[in-house]
């Protein structure tokens, strides 16, 4: 069942309003979609999964609550509940997120677009803003991301900083780099921080050495590490993190959206800006 | 008439209670006091001062209009009227400020602690913001400033960069250089985007060369050059710029405050914050 990513022509093979965040949850939810989130439903908030056990979600949330950066919690569903109401009346998290990655003890077994089968009275479900959502707020102030028109994402690092433990869960901040002139930089802090929900400002910037980065050296070879050389390489807290303390977790079962097939939520992203 | 700064010893031979602003522009007013301004009256606004001739005056108002980081205009006073009544209903610019400094046509003249003697019915005070109030901002927020650490101010440096002109009004942007590691250098960014009336966010990070900084020579040698190998340099504009395009004007007659020796103001720093 583990299938590839689907090729770019995949992604505009079907036919719907792709600005509408419920018509694009359809979609998903019907099987007719099952490629990558980003560009889809534009304005609106994407969100990172992760599906675990009743057992090891206080864990979780309290290690969410340790490590906002990397982990900025915008929505908990109830225990056996796919609903998350307050992302949208009308979403079915065992249906809605284009392809899943299943785990168990810490192990990846398969790739899958629909977890009916994995779906149990116990799981809880937990989504974590992304970056998508800073993105969009940078390119409207017209701060200039490359990786983007290089039809990348941005680069992914595992430093050497640990975050803050919490019962299992533990494990090294991963962190996205973009690039950026100097004055971008400074216009970008400031965009960022006002998106706590979405990893918020930058938690690092310039030397990547101090923070046990080698900027030819990505985590799965994800993203453009491209610096020009009038560019600093600016580093935020990535969703990714926390799926690193789940596989040191090791929980029985953990399901979390696949790289870059996020849930798309009717939340409007310029709700979350707190200025 | 020239007089070398005072010594530190002087700083605190005179007594009254320094906490207060009032006290503080009277000890200044009747000669008690002709030091530098920093740590008198902390939490009130120290403002930079440039007196013109009326017929000076609209072009340097449009200078600082267009080059708000480094002149952030708070008052302007009346044509002739030594009063600025929004930063204090007791103030007069004549006697207020502990040293001023004379040009005529562009070019250095004296330093003189009451400018009585030279005051004109045509004269017009600008006031503009100093960064004091941003760094105390960033002391209180636990950001280190390790060049007050060493008893010194923050380097200041020409740049490449040119100001936007108005009339005979133009000349270099200037800036001061505060070094900060990575993580107190975004959390600068943060707290200085709160205070725009006092220059505001910085205007570059890390690469002087960018703007035409070389580190080691500094603009009158003054300030503190040193950046330790786990931080980056971080620049804002500088009060100095408009000093600069007042000795490119060349008026017939302009006078400032003499460096570090401000006018105290009845402001709260906290009340330029705009978030």
């Amino acid at each position: 069942m583990s299938r590839a990513a689907p090729q770019s022509s995949e992604l505009w093979s079907k036919s719907w309003d792709r600005s509408d965040p419920r018509a694009s949850r359809q979609a998903i939810r019907g099987g007719a979609y099952t490629g990558y989130t980003a560009g889809i439903a534009p304005g609106f908030v994407q969100a990172n999964i992760c599906i675990l056990p009743a057992k090891w979600a206080e864990d979780f949330l309290l290690y969410c609550q340790r490590n906002p950066r990397p982990c900025p919690l915008i929505a908990r569903s109830d225990v056996g509940d796919p609903r998350l109401p307050t992302l949208s009346d009308d979403l079915d998290i065992r249906t809605d997120v284009p392809r899943y990655h299943i785990f168990r003890d810490g192990t990846f077994v398969e790739e899958v677009t629909d977890i009916h089968s994995y779906w149990r009275d116990d799981l809880v479900t937990f989504a974590l803003g992304c970056s998508f959502s800073f993105e969009e707020a940078l390119q409207e102030a017209g701060v200039r991301l490359k990786f983007l028109e290089r039809n990348n994402v941005a680069a992914v690092y595992v430093t050497n900083v640990d975050t803050v433990p919490a019962g299992p869960f533990k494990g090294p901040l991963v962190v996205t780099m973009r690039a950026f002139t100097p004055a971008d930089a400074i216009r970008a802090v400031q965009i960022t921080s006002r998106f706590p929900n979405v990893h918020g400002a930058p938690v690092h910037l310039g030397t990547p050495g101090s923070i046990g980065v080698d900027l030819s050296r990505r985590y799965l070879d994800v993203g453009d590490p491209e610096v020009a050389d009038d560019e600093l390489p600016v580093f935020w807290a990535c969703g990714l993190t926390p799926q690193l303390a789940v596989k040191n977790a090791r929980p029985p079962l953990c399901i979390t959206h696949a790289a870059s097939s996020m849930l798309i939520t009717d939340l409007r992203n310029a709700s979350l800006a707190v200025l």
